[in-house]
């Protein structure tokens, strides 16, 4: 999500990106970086960028270049039980995953990237996104609801409808769902782009949860 | 959707009917028709029919090969102005559409297809479903739900998404609204594939979307 393409936007290369991405097992980061090449031409990020904006959090967030600096899991893991710190740290050690840390930005483009970067891992436990297939589905449809404008994310998405067409039918429902609650979620939540999380970590989840206006159920089982 | 493939599926001859029908306008029934085919093999169509035929509505509709009949639009026109046969005939003068009618199914297969070719304009009346693109999308994502595996349905939704992603990046938010609409109001909903639709002609509309669990409020105006 980093990469930005300075050509303007073409249909030939994404469609190109997209359809290796059908074909690739999920979470090939080779394929994931030139989709994300492919999908970032300064066209659309400057339209999601402007969308964004409207929101005085995100106004700010991109004035501040706001960064989340080093984070110290095992000492977020030590705060109370019903916090994000908590379940950040839960959350990362689990999936044996480490926090993502970008460069600092020099520009709008590059902060849009590099925030979206770092506070991914924090978009999936806020949502209660898993880190399977179906997890990482809702979150992308989270985003597409978010950003508004996302050649990225919504390519993503149209690659997973792709895969349940072609090899996985059966899987139809179960993607569908995900869609549709991500969808849901990301339209009815206040915006996540710009929070300072740090200033967070001591917070219970629910009550962040509840403040943003996000419920973890599954809307799909209405 | 009445074309039948026999040969089993294969993913090539189907990616390219999506690709052709994302550089098609809208309404080609030529790509239409080549796209039910590529999307139609045997094994998926089968497993629709079983996933449907849980259903004893469904199951009595097949074992029946219930068909609309003829269909006198002026007639209905009459009918009381709630009624959903007054719905139906405005629904098809205003957009000088004329009933489907298909040659008498001669087994499950072919029925699976003709059923919905004959009912498919009364399912955009009684879903609220406009026949511009984003009352089909709606719609296309509503047989998704309802009849759980269906390639040709999914194959369109696909398309759909693709060209957004490549065409027209500002469409997203409605399209994926239209997705989800249709998606949660398709799985809430009672089936509507085997009802006896002649029977209803008379019945105000707004109690048969009662009576079958459809809303047709906007869900992605939450």
């Amino acid at each position: 999500m980093s990469n930005v393409n300075s050509q303007p936007h073409s249909a030939q290369p994404l469609l190109s990106s997209v359809l290796e991405m059908v074909e690739t097992v999920d979470g090939d980061f080779g394929a994931i970086d030139r989709l994300a090449q492919a999908s970032s031409d300064l066209e659309s990020l400057q339209l999601a960028i402007d969308r964004l904006c409207i929101h005085p959090q995100v106004k700010t967030a991109f004035a501040n270049r706001l960064s989340l600096g080093a984070i110290d899991l095992l000492a977020l893991q030590n705060l109370p039980d019903n916090t994000l710190g908590y379940f950040y740290a839960k959350h990362m050690l689990d999936n044996q995953l480490k926090p993502l840390q970008s460069p600092p930005a020099q520009n709008e483009l590059q902060f849009l990237g590099s925030h979206i970067t770092e506070t991914h891992d924090l978009w999936h436990v806020i949502t209660g996104s898993k880190t399977d297939i179906l997890g990482e589905i809702k979150l992308e449809s989270f985003y597409v609801a978010q950003l508004e404008v996302s050649r990225f994310w919504l390519a993503l998405l149209t690659k997973n409808l792709l895969k349940s067409l072609l090899y996985d039918i059966e899987s139809t429902d179960r993607c569908m769902g995900a869609i549709s609650t991500g969808w849901l979620m990301g339209k009815k939540a206040k915006p996540l782009f710009g929070i300072d999380w740090d200033t967070l970590w001591e917070t219970p989840i629910d009550d962040l949860r509840a403040s943003l206006n996000i419920s973890v159920e599954d809307v799909s089982k209405v």
